[in-house]
């Protein structure tokens, strides 16, 4: 059975929502990085980024989203969450994922991890004020340019919409209101009534 | 034919490079970013998010290097820039692939675009004086956690060989000496040799 780390709310959401979408069999293991269950030499040994998600498979350790959520589909290729044998296709929903994973999430961590690329608390301060307008920016790219309707890539349902939704879930604590963008409103309330989702939630509150 | 655009030195480096070992026909435009053309209405019509690389395609425009990677290599599978048909390998690829983008990328654009995360004079120079400790332990992970050698994924030449050489040749820009890092350095070696990288070197000083 395969093991998938997790912190609540965190990244770690896309990956577990995945699992569930794919009728995976999983255990779900918390960390709490409040007390650092992220930075044991345990937990090193699995990923040495000290970060989250890791997905303990039969074949080894994996981490990193988007190559989670790709692994997941094509493991699970009866749950459609990517379309098969489509490079174009598949493409577009890597590019997807890959703008949330190395823009958007990266915009969001500005906000309370600024020590990861400066040392100053006058350049976390600054990095702090500016995260509202960054994430405001990512997502005025993604409501105008990426979000197909209702799902990301259209009428289908991918790997795109558990990411998507673990990320939007956090604007509101970014400050950026998500009535802005009608689209990813419509997709969040969507999102929240798939099983999947009402399933993990107690998890991730 | 596609249409890569790029500009000298950049991450598009690296699709460039997936282009030509994989013996694809296509054409590649530089943009010159100091004049500001890619910020230009007809580039954006290409890429909203005005930024290299971007690959015209028969099906469309795609972005975003780790998809712009599994795309190439998928289009033409008798290059082996990735394994078929192995799920977990593929995952491994991406994970490195990732890892590059959302991290070790972002903490070498702390150098010279602070301005993407902050406002303040002061903060820009305090993620200046970071970068190469970032730099240094992002290149840690991968010596000691990452690379198998020769190649990233051990005896097989794939796409992460193409990605990591882009960034690695941006290491000694950053403060980072590459000689802390023996695998990293054989690796820069046996990249500077491949034929493909000699032909497109001189677009990228």
């Amino acid at each position: 059975m395969m093991k998938l780390y997790f912190s609540p709310g965190s990244c770690a959401f896309a990956t577990h929502l995945a699992l569930e979408e794919a009728g995976a069999s999983y255990e779900a293991i918390k960390l709490n990085f409040k007390t650092g269950e992220h930075l044991t030499d345990e937990y090193l040994a699995i990923n040495p980024k000290g970060r989250v998600p890791a997905l303990i498979t039969s074949h080894g350790v994996l981490t990193e989203t988007p190559a989670l959520l790709v692994y997941i589909a094509q493991v699970f290729p009866e749950s459609g969450l990517i379309p098969q044998g489509n490079p174009f296709l598949l493409a577009k929903i890597q590019e997807f994922n890959s703008f949330l994973a190395s823009t958007v999430h990266v915009a969001h961590a500005h906000k309370l991890r600024g020590h990861r690329w400066a040392d100053e608390q006058s350049s976390f301060d600054d990095m702090k004020r500016k995260a509202p307008e960054t994430m405001h920016a990512c997502y005025k790219l993604i409501e105008e340019e990426m979000i197909d309707g209702p799902w990301v890539m259209g009428e289908t349902y991918t790997i795109c919409d558990a990411y998507l939704y673990t990320i939007s879930r956090w604007l509101a604590g970014d400050g950026v209101a998500v009535s802005d963008f009608p689209k990813v409103e419509n997709h969040m309330k969507l999102m929240a009534k798939r099983p999947a989702v009402q399933k993990i939630l107690p998890l991730h509150p």
